[in-house]
């Protein structure tokens, strides 16, 4: 896993030399996670698990829940200020920018936060809010804010609230479809 | 004031279980700022006051100015990167989330910061200027920026600029009212 | 130089009292850039430049790239969640607030970030992205994004995307150019 997240860093980022991604948050913040409170979370050593999450907000700004499911191959770039709710899913080969939120509405019990698929880009201070479905090879970008909408596989979304302006490849103007509530 | 802050977690936050609340950064720069700098600040002894700020900014990623003044029962979720300028109020059973800035617009002396009503929820990445006054029973969503506009009571609003898409729970679009400068 | 940091911010900031600017994390994270992590960057020796631009990132919140090219008198407010990027070129007596993004798109090799040049004032949680270039005297509003398109001296840019609002004093709604592709 740890090879993995620190491929993905050398393929995605210019400024990435030498053994400087040894020094990203990023990927301090994934070691603890992957090796310390999402395994403590598993063991429903709750208080623990969140205690090492606090203690990698606390290092790297990265706030994520114990209870997160993170794919391999993940890049958080710069960071700070990126929130992973407790039954968020991020699939493989995913980018994550600094303050992605993958959030709740306060509205939705048990599975209330996003679902993300495999080679999917979130951009800077993108807000995604509920238990939204994000399909595979998708961009979002920059302050986009998408609450209780999904977004299809292969396309584009930016604004706010998000619009879908890419779909396999086309230039699209687009509405997303609402999350069905579950 | 700490047993009510406590009690609007446990209250709102699905995730708050055990004493898993006693890790909250939100907690730990409430009880900084309640407790150790705005007393100092009303002692006038601004430099430590401030100091004591700067350490809990240093510790949670919440800046709270000493002058702020802040009602009981507010809930700080995550929290990381939120501002609260030297002459902001909140009042009580609030809940703020990460990165709402309540701040200046660098164009007024004096109150130049928000004050905000009872039972206010205010949104990832919300942005308050100037010395505005938003209701009692207000939500503002994600991302919404307001500057030198008012919000009334019991209505919602989102956008940026905010506008107002809920009054008295009727569906309404309207704009906010504008600030009169001081 | 640190100096002229200092003199920015008490002219600027109706807080700054006493000794208070000393605390500031802005100013810190300007020392530790302008005094340690740039000069050994410069020396090429960039693995030490990264690590001490990551201890200002923890300490400070903000997180400067070694490489980034700061002008004199420069007035981080605030400053948590600010990132800017290695090829980043900042003019003299410029203001930036929490959460400015000087970053790169993805798209670019080499000369990746924002040039801005002097006196200019970049809001909270403003997105700036890409090769662009920002003129003198201008002022960017709080939540804007603007993405490969440069902007005029003397103007005021706000929205995302930005649009110029404001042109050598005059009220204006117009799109910013394009940057030209390098």
């Amino acid at each position: 896993m740890f090879g993995d997240d620190l491929r993905i860093i050398y393929k995605n980022d210019p400024a990435a030399k030498g053994l400087q991604p040894f020094l990203y948050p990023g990927l301090h913040a994934l070691v603890l996670h992957r090796y310390f409170s999402h395994p403590l979370y598993k063991m429903r050593l709750l208080f623990l698990a969140r205690l090492v999450s606090e203690i990698g907000r606390f290092l790297t700004g990265i706030e994520i829940h114990p209870g997160a499911k993170l794919g391999k191959g993940l890049f958080i770039d710069h960071g700070a200020g990126i929130v992973i709710g407790e039954t968020a899913e991020v699939g493989e080969n995913c980018i994550l920018f600094q303050r992605v939120t993958l959030g709740g509405t306060g509205k939705h019990a048990g599975k209330r936060h996003p679902t993300v698929g495999n080679n999917v880009l979130i951009g800077t201070s993108a807000t995604l809010l509920g238990p939204i479905t994000v399909g595979d090879n998708v961009k979002i970008g920059a302050e986009t804010v998408i609450i209780m909408h999904d977004v299809p596989s292969n396309s584009t979304v930016v604004g706010a609230p998000g619009r879908m302006v890419k779909l396999n490849g086309q230039r699209v103007d687009q509405k997303l479809p609402r999350t069905q509530d579950p």
